[in-house]
């Protein structure tokens, strides 16, 4: 038999990396539900119709697709002709004719949400807040951090176009970091302030070129950037402009202003200055004086997707000590379900990037201890009255609400020692011969080394820390 | 444009339902980790070959597979010569091909645990005590209750033969349905007994054919398994020992002593008796006295899956209310693991029936009531200086950890208050200009319909109940 193995690309996660994802996945649930998003799951598989052609044709080729059923049991030889009739009708369109495969994995969970939302809109209270935790596939070229089984994490408010939304969801990023104890930076911007600056170089249809050059900002410098534009068509002129725009600092009224000095001919660029002034407004009365996250208005933020039309957002991690591209991001967009047929609809979202958010805490060893080993109590089991007397201390510590196993068989000390080791426990309770005829417990802490014989009572209080 | 839908058999879970999912997981969830269940998450994926061969002919039918990517691209006219040559290689072995498919999803949770303690061997702690709950897919026809995506949540424990083991799943499956307050009946049994009854119809050969008609007891009665069992050539003889074992009454203990003096000659039998004592004497010590679910010995469960070989138990609900089947099952197996290559690890586990809990939790009507909406709490918004006196009102619920969300437009107030009807939200809270001023709050009861004008700190009090 030869050796079991998982597909290239997935992960088994073992029980201390499950409770670590759980911690995160739970804070964040917890912040979505005290600000009212409501949860969300859809099934894995969704129609093939309904994801392409929603993510290019990049996207479409990474799409997961499922052989339909009843294909797959044409498996003996007298069915060659069957099969070959089926062939000629699938050659004509390729794989993706219907008669192979009519379903797929989810590739992302905006355009289910965008699915859902159209099915759903006459029972739907609109605006409708969701948030949704849920694994994504993508066929994608395995490598370090990139996976072809993965989750996501969105929140989203569709059906209402009031900055409110916008502040809120700077809450929620600011809170949800602040629980991680990761310190942040979250950057705004908004995509109307980038439509703004290619109209200062005289060439408002060059947005996109100029922030894709503008996006590495942050890797190739700006002299990378300047290439860049050259290269993209953009004028010596406009370059220059540019660079005034770029090269603005100071705190973010400060750079507010100087934009609106700047962009004072651009009713887009002045749009965009208010709507990110007046989220900065809102956030202010909505915002905890204790969060840590620094808000820093960054006019070279783009966001890779098209689909965005106002306000954008990426945190990334402001510590030393971690190497790590963005942990969220998102913004607002217009006309999502416009894809599915309903028209007119404006949505925001953020995003939560849960496998950069483990590896963050992982690096900053912020992860609660307590993650780490399961149960905190194991009852070692001497076998004979003994086992009996283990089962009735364990189940004390049960119902006193202490999370507790018993080793099932009498095996040697060693044995069960070992065990005790190997999974981390901070107590080990003993219950032999005197303990029994006493009615006590020999507690033994892992981590000191002390061991004591004491009451049941005592043993918990000591258990409980 | 078409309207949109999701494949059949598959389900969006709305925001009500997810909750309730949730509470149910979570229940099941906390009762595993307080008895020292680690948690295990495995990929939707596996490699075909792990899955394929361990269900049966008929399961290996209903496996979905996962076509290859790189072929999907294959869609230009002028590919059609490269698919051809591809084809050729396909029709010699079907679908199968790993030309085509060579990954599947996981059509159950209990191979790919085999697989992962096989991968896992060397690092795991024996015995091994895993939960695991997750989706799993199967191409079957959908019907009513069953579905092509649905939950599984299973509790095994590997590398063990103490009868303890038996008894802490007892403790779990107690535990759980008196959490979730359903009433229930554990039926208890021997995989053992069934081959002493073979043994003493002098057809132990029989024993699978038995345990089929058996099995049907509950749904014919005894005279339709007799027609099965005359058809499946039990004699007459044997067919009259089956039923005086059957017709056994009485407490677990009386049935119990009349099966032990049934099958004195027969080592299996008083093997399977002693079993099913021991695992009853070990629940009665870890067993909490407020438990009320019943567990009684019932020779005629059989459980359908053929590698049980031990103790075997099913959960139904024991309500008049509700007609369901089991909602819970499982029992010992020798060698699961043995599959991939890892001989000798005795394993015992349960399931819990997720989808058929949720309805039963419905027929009931026993879900806490708090699930059906989310937050609990609406702050209207009337614009103008009342937004700003709206949010820091929001802000003040939320540091006190009251879910609450703010309407985020200042839209008509019937507009408003039609959202939080059909939010059902349980407190609306209305920020108007006396408010304002005032520095007050009025605060409106959605189920008493009572408003009334008060400071923050006895809304606070109010809402809390």
């Amino acid at each position: 038999m030869s050796k079991p193995s998982i597909p290239q690309g997935t992960r088994d996660f073992s029980p201390e990396v499950v409770r670590k994802r759980q911690y995160i996945l739970n804070t964040l649930r917890n912040i979505f539900e005290c600000y009212g998003f409501q949860p969300l799951e859809t099934p894995a598989m969704e129609n093939l119709t309904t994801l392409t052609g929603k993510y290019g044709e990049e996207g479409d080729r990474l799409i997961f697709k499922i052989l339909n059923n009843g294909l797959h049991d044409i498996t003996a030889e007298d069915k060659k002709q069957k099969l070959q009739d089926e062939w000629t009708k699938v050659t004509s369109k390729a794989y993706s004719s219907p008669v192979v495969t009519e379903r797929a994995l989810r590739y992302d969970l905006t355009i289910p949400f965008a699915r859902y939302v159209v099915m759903n809109q006459n029972e739907l209270a609109f605006p409708f807040r969701r948030y949704q935790m849920q694994p994504v596939w993508r066929a994608d070229r395995p490598q370090k951090g990139r996976y072809r089984e993965f989750w996501q994490c969105d929140a989203d408010v569709v059906g209402s176009t009031s900055l409110i939304n916008e502040a809120e969801l700077l809450c929620i990023y600011q809170k949800a970091f602040n629980e991680l104890t990761i310190p942040v930076k979250i950057k705004l911007n908004s995509r109307k302030l980038l439509a703004a600056i290619a109209e200062l170089c005289g060439a408002p249809e060059q947005m996109m070129n100029i922030t894709i050059a503008l996006d590495k900002l942050d890797k190739v410098g700006w002299t990378g950037v300047v290439k860049e534009l050259q290269e993209r068509g953009i004028s010596e002129d406009g370059i220059f402009k540019i660079e005034q725009v770029i090269k603005v600092t100071g705190d973010n009224n400060t750079k507010l202003a100087a934009f609106a000095d700047m962009m004072q001919h651009s009713a887009t660029g002045i749009g965009g200055i208010n709507e990110i002034s007046k989220t900065l407004a809102y956030y202010r009365t909505l915002a905890d004086a204790q969060w840590t996250g620094v808000i820093e208005v960054d006019i070279s933020l783009a966001r890779g997707l098209n689909y965005y039309t106002g306000v954008i957002v990426e945190v990334v991690c402001n510590s030393e000590k971690v190497e790590m591209g963005s942990i969220g991001g998102g913004g607002r967009y217009d006309d999502l379900t416009g894809l599915f047929g309903l028209k007119g609809l404006s949505g925001v979202g953020v995003s939560f990037g849960i496998d950069r958010i483990y590896d963050v805490l992982e690096q900053l060893e912020a992860f609660p201890q307590q993650l780490a080993s399961g149960a905190d109590v194991l009852v070692l089991n001497f076998g004979g009255e003994n086992e009996n007397y283990a089962l009735s201390v364990l189940r004390q510590l049960r119902d006193a609400g202490i999370a507790a196993e018993v080793y099932p068989d009498a095996a040697k000390f060693d044995k069960q020692m070992k065990y005790a080791n190997k999974r981390k426990f901070t107590y080990v309770l003993l219950p032999g011969d005197e303990e029994r005829e006493k009615g006590l417990i020999s507690v033994k802490n892992f981590v000191t080394g002390v061991q004591q014989m004491v009451s049941m009572a005592e043993a918990m209080t000591l258990i409980r820390g």
